[in-house]
């Protein structure tokens, strides 16, 4: 059986292509002379399946899509605090080519405009390092992200040189600023040369979609971006991605991006799918037309906008309960209720107050100021199962950890199941012992809780 | 027992209490005497359950924070496109006060400035209405939100009406610029009166949940704002929420956010939870200075940046198989295997690519292009599980459909286990036929598949 | 004979007659419908003769150039300094509707913007004056300028109120900003029916004259415009009034002027004439379209820029002598020799330098450092003649009196001719005595020097 | 004797020297070790007189007022057309060291801006010129202005070369702007070492005063800025040569001025003066403190605001007559009465236009519609005398021109006294002939019109 992927993909290349209007970038001959024909859109999955489909080899230059990927190297290479005091994070309401320096700090707005890119990439390496030792780091880094070697494409390394005036002024403009240490010669051509480095859309779904994994690469599963990195380019992407329009972009399409003028788009979708969009002829703004119609359609059939409800996790908490009996050293008649309280997905404060909130009420009599069912009010043991839970936050954990004591302080005996052992218990001197057991499944649980020879019948929601 | 929530925001209280610099709003004598001691958090889930500390029952003029919901009610009232063709999305870069009027269009910049909320007030109820009726229907669609009946404060709108120049200033400019179109008084009268309504931090808390949760009110399960208007304010608000400063509080807060001069500041994390905060001094761009704070300790605490990748839905594919054996009309050494595709989650196009996937992986024999398990290969029967999935987005929806065709085009048949209907069967024309059924749960499932005297086992993951 | 000055300005006309671009004013019907035909011009020279032609008796809304004569009333009513606290004297870069407010004093940039012309007229009467209290006195002010009773147009005062949207928005800006201290509704009003005052070509020449003729009404003799106020207006029209194009008009035409949107234009060339044109068609600027070419016209013909050198008096010193003899209290041969310096037209810094260089010439001898004739080395008595001399600047007036002093120190007696006294002896305390005697002409001066017996002859340039 | 006129100008610096606030030029070290003490003012008249004061012989760099001086070069060697496609003339209301392109046009707002003058630069000699061959051209014409030899301070020009980052950030972003043809290294070395030359307050004087002087050097006589271009410097001077005070300077100061940082400034009085002081300390603006403080106390105390009426030259009328009698071939009786018209200063329109009035006056009757005297109604001579006008404008030429024409119409002899030929009459086509006759002076009218032996009593106000 074959995938329907591919066919989908291949209608987003049809959808847009009778938007024949736009222009391919003019100002440099090699740029001018683009196949304005060329079509592509790829998908790369947080766990590395790629689909693509159009012209999906044909190479480009990465242009003003590198300054994404260069802005968390330069995070990895100088600090953030430190990247932050060169460049700046607000939208600048201008051109990508005007200087906008922050009144009182002198920074470059952000380092998605050319100013701040300039900026962005005298921080790789070093400050007195030469455009070739930057590019060269810079190459390495994206040839990771993609997973194949890439190369400069000399050619429009050489024409854009030729027209670099506007850039050399915004170098030298940085340097008397104070912003470039360094020569801003090696400073802009280095980030020219960064510029021209070609791919294709397999490529850039690849690098975007490392964004999209917390920095890990989906196939070879290297961590290459570090976390804080991801979220602060991400950030960045969102509000000054898309130039001018930032606002426009985020309320119809809500997803970080970042364009070039080459005729590349990328997307980034934090924990699902990085994807690429390509073809030459851009709009007054600079993007590619048939790129944004593309990135459109996948928004809007894929649900992809950032602040649509449903997109975000909603940790569940299913309660049910465990009836054991028939122990070998119990009373015939023994019957113990055990509570179980099993939380599932991305566990953030919104689960665990859910978590919370099932506790309190359970094991609160009606008759109490907070009234509850109290069904499990002399319950002496329960379990808490983090089975299908993926992950906790931070306060998450503290609050899970609060019930506990909270729990194990009315004499209860706790059973954690957690094959994965996503509660750490250990960093919050929660101790290990009779009173609270981690096991790996409910089986042991039940043996822990009743003894061997005990039978345990679920009550709950399982076929 | 007790919930260790309240605990947990008595200390985000008191974290940011040592915090004592900054201003009362001065330019008002009635704001100017506020009390600069009170300090209040409250937190409302998406399910209806408030939590809050400190000074909670304080009020205070709610100011700026309504301009959120008042442009969702004039998306309401006059239609998105009518709205964009007066108001602008982008950042403006300047001050709130300032009139920041798009050059092309002559829209003020965002509905977050002062001079966007006056012409967004003046699209509520209609053009020539007076203020009294804007404020009175703003007034019941507030009193909704909060689930109490508000009131304006009398003193303060006389208070802020006396020092109203700047914004009659804005009003009359808007006038002028034709984004107004009836009497630029009435707007400002009545948007200065919509910023005198009186609110406290949990009132404000139970409005943000709402937009959260889709605009249905938690507790009253009232649809209040329009699905499309949630989005559309989140974004805003993204964008635009925070002044001049938007850079800035997406990649440190990354939370949808307004602030208004009073103290308060509205966080609204779609999908979990409402915030809201207060304490009347303020920082130099007009935000609480201890709001600020307990805005930062909840998100850092709580994982809630959107730019974090754990926050994101995760949807997964469990596959497992029913052995159906034992059945009266077979032979007696009869044995089915059927698949299970279980999806989980709110489902959208990565989850819908994962289950193709399996699919593809089980279904394809190894020596195949792109070699699968080959397991399934002979299966007759396959059963697709939407018990646990509680949303499909418009592409998952279209991708599952494509794969039931092709697995009934190879000559399967299809059970869908889909008690709550999540998947839109007729409006893709797919029938539902023998070969393609729609059940409650497994035991249906197996009745179907293998008929009624068969039992079924599963080997899968289950306790 | 018949003079031909009015024929010149009949080919003034003529000579712009053709061009027939622009567009009326059409933001208001009145002014719409005006009758683009009409064209005039008119000319009033400082000491009251008029010249016109064209439809010169045609009355048209005095618009915009009421900015300059309400500035200098301002100045006069309230005092320069004060006024200064309150509107700037910079060009504003921006349009005229702008509200262009310095950064740090909150002013309008200059009285010739809208906001500036509206804080200007708030400052007439006093702060709490109404509209009706302002306008009796402008329209006063005005109409002795004019020399006739002028009064407002009704018509366009109500059509410009009602659409005042944009200067009600200045108006309370400039009540925000702390400029306006009284109602911004007044100051508008008031300033709306300022503007819609009616006036002809002839009536704005006469009010230019009176500027040139340093606040002196040239017919009248009244003083209606204190010289310090004068010297302000010009210097804010040279640079501020033509809007966006001050540079350009001060390279091109060279002379202070003020436009205003019903089509008219004035143009004052101090000390000399007065000059105003009239035609309703306006460039993109809001310019008069055949205005400005009657002024380039009338500029270049009459050699009017003030940066060219021509344009500057010089004044001169004429170093003849007086041969006194004859006389009958000397013996037969007595014959003295008194040297006359003889200073014409406006007397500043160039004319005293070269009269004392002229008498440091003359009474040095030839060997001394800075050496000279020598050939009054020997001269008891020095005669200066102020006869032609019709003004002496401070400067010059300290210099010649240091000239005084030097002569009267080396033993000197000074005659000084002076029938108008231009010369302040007493201010600097040289006391008039034997050595210091002022005279009337030069036979008084002979019968002086030499006696009443003496006879004279002129040995200088007379005919 | 001693001219008093060196006294004063001690006195101006004395004045002066209690200022001791503002900061010496920091920004290069060669700047900031100047001697802060130093203090030098010169003045230079029109006809090559020169006074100074103070530290007149301490050299410095020129800085910025070369930009004056080499805009009056790119106009000769480009065209003035040419120099206005590549710099704009408006005042910029931005510092000095923005870039400040005009939005249509790309160009430099103006001249006297950093962007400005090395675009004007880059006009000098030609496109691909390097950087010493224009500097040779600037060196050579500012010495002949000075009238020595003048030389670049290499410590000062490697001093700023090394800090030219920004100065080189300008003439990229030129180069890209397409306002700079060639290199835009060349063009900011050679803009760099222009700034360079050393000068001292001397030097400026004579260079301003050959501004002053429509461009000929008042001591060598030779012609060194074209009139044109001079009009057009001063112009410029006056709105944009003290950088973002425009309106300040020209209604305070009232005279065309440029400053450098080195300390220096100028002040060019057209017809009269050029001035220049010098004190290293600047204020906020980058204006010599003390200087600022000279240039207020020498325009105050000579009365040298160009709006001051006085100043402006004012062309006069004598109207007297010529009583010609005792002629040997006319009967005894014989009196004829000749009017004379006597025209002095530089006459311009209202000077033309004063003749003319006395002309029409004196030949209508009182009965007329324009009346008249009348008194010489039937005088069959008429004298107009030009030996007191030094210059005539093309309009009072043709004005007077006109008159001639009438009265010859009119069937009167015309005698024209004009022994330097200030009235061309051949341009216009009036024949010389026994109706119009131009003489050297009364006596040869006389002879002319009463014959030899007649006699010529004045009645008029000679002494």
């Amino acid at each position: 059986m074959k995938s329907p992927i591919p066919d989908y993909l291949r209608q987003v290349v049809e959808n847009a292509r009778p938007a024949d209007s736009g222009e391919v970038a003019g100002y440099i001959e090699v740029l001018a002379k683009a196949d304005a024909s060329k079509m592509a859109v790829a998908l790369a999955t947080v766990d590395g399946k790629m689909y693509s489909a159009g012209d999906d080899e044909v190479e480009f230059s990465i242009q003003s899509i590198s300054k994404a990927f260069v802005y968390a190297l330069a995070i990895q290479d100088t600090g953030l605090p430190q990247v932050l005091e060169k460049v700046g994070v607000e939208p600048s309401g201008d051109a990508f080519n005007k200087l906008s320096l922050q009144r009182s700090t002198n920074r470059p707005m952000n380092p998605m405009i050319n100013a701040g890119a300039i900026a962005t990439h005298s921080l790789i390496v070093g400050p007195n390092a030469t455009a070739e030792q930057r590019v060269d780091r810079i190459l390495k880094a994206l040839s990771r992200l993609a997973g194949r070697q890439l190369r400069v494409d000399e050619a429009v390394y050489e024409a854009e040189l030729k027209d670099a005036n506007r850039n050399m002024g915004l170098g030298y403009m940085l340097k008397a600023a104070g912003i470039i240490d360094g020569d801003p010669q090696e400073a802009v051509r280095g980030y020219i040369r960064q510029c021209s480095i070609n791919v294709n859309v397999r490529d850039l779904a690849m690098m975007a979609s490392t964004l999209c994994n917390a920095g890990v690469h989906p196939v070879s599963g290297e961590g290459i971006i570090p976390h804080q990195s991801v979220r602060q380019v991400l950030s960045v992407m969102t509000t000054c991605g898309m130039y001018d329009a930032a606002g426009d972009w985020v309320s119809n399409i809500g997803i970080p991006a970042k364009s070039g003028v080459a005729g590349g788009i990328i997307g980034a979708l934090p924990g699902q799918v990085g994807i690429a969009v390509f073809s030459p002829k851009l709009d007054e703004r600079g993007n590619s037309v048939r790129g944004v119609i593309m990135c459109e359609k996948l928004s809007s059939d894929m649900g992809l906008h950032m602040m649509d409800i449903s997109q975000v996790a909603r940790a569940t908490v299913r309660t049910s309960a465990m009836t054991i009996t028939g122990c070998a050293d119990q009373p015939h008649e023994y019957v113990q209720e055990v509570p179980i309280f099993d939380l599932r997905g991305a566990v953030r404060f919104a689960g665990a107050e859910r978590l919370t909130r099932a506790i309190v009420h359970e094991f609160s009599s009606s008759d109490t100021e907070d009234p509850g069912s109290g069904r499990y009010t002399n319950a002496r043991a329960v379990i808490l199962s983090f089975r299908d839970a993926y992950s906790l936050s931070d306060v998450a954990q503290r609050i899970i950890l609060e019930n506990i004591r909270r729990l194990r302080a009315a004499g209860r005996n706790l059973v954690v199941v957690d094959p994965t052992r996503v509660l750490k218990l250990h960093g919050d001197h929660v101790p290990e012992d009779n009173a609270l057991r981690v096991v790996r499944d409910l089986a042991e649980a039940r043996r822990y809780i009743g003894g061997t020879g005990c039978r345990a019948v679920s009550y709950s929601d399982s076929w």
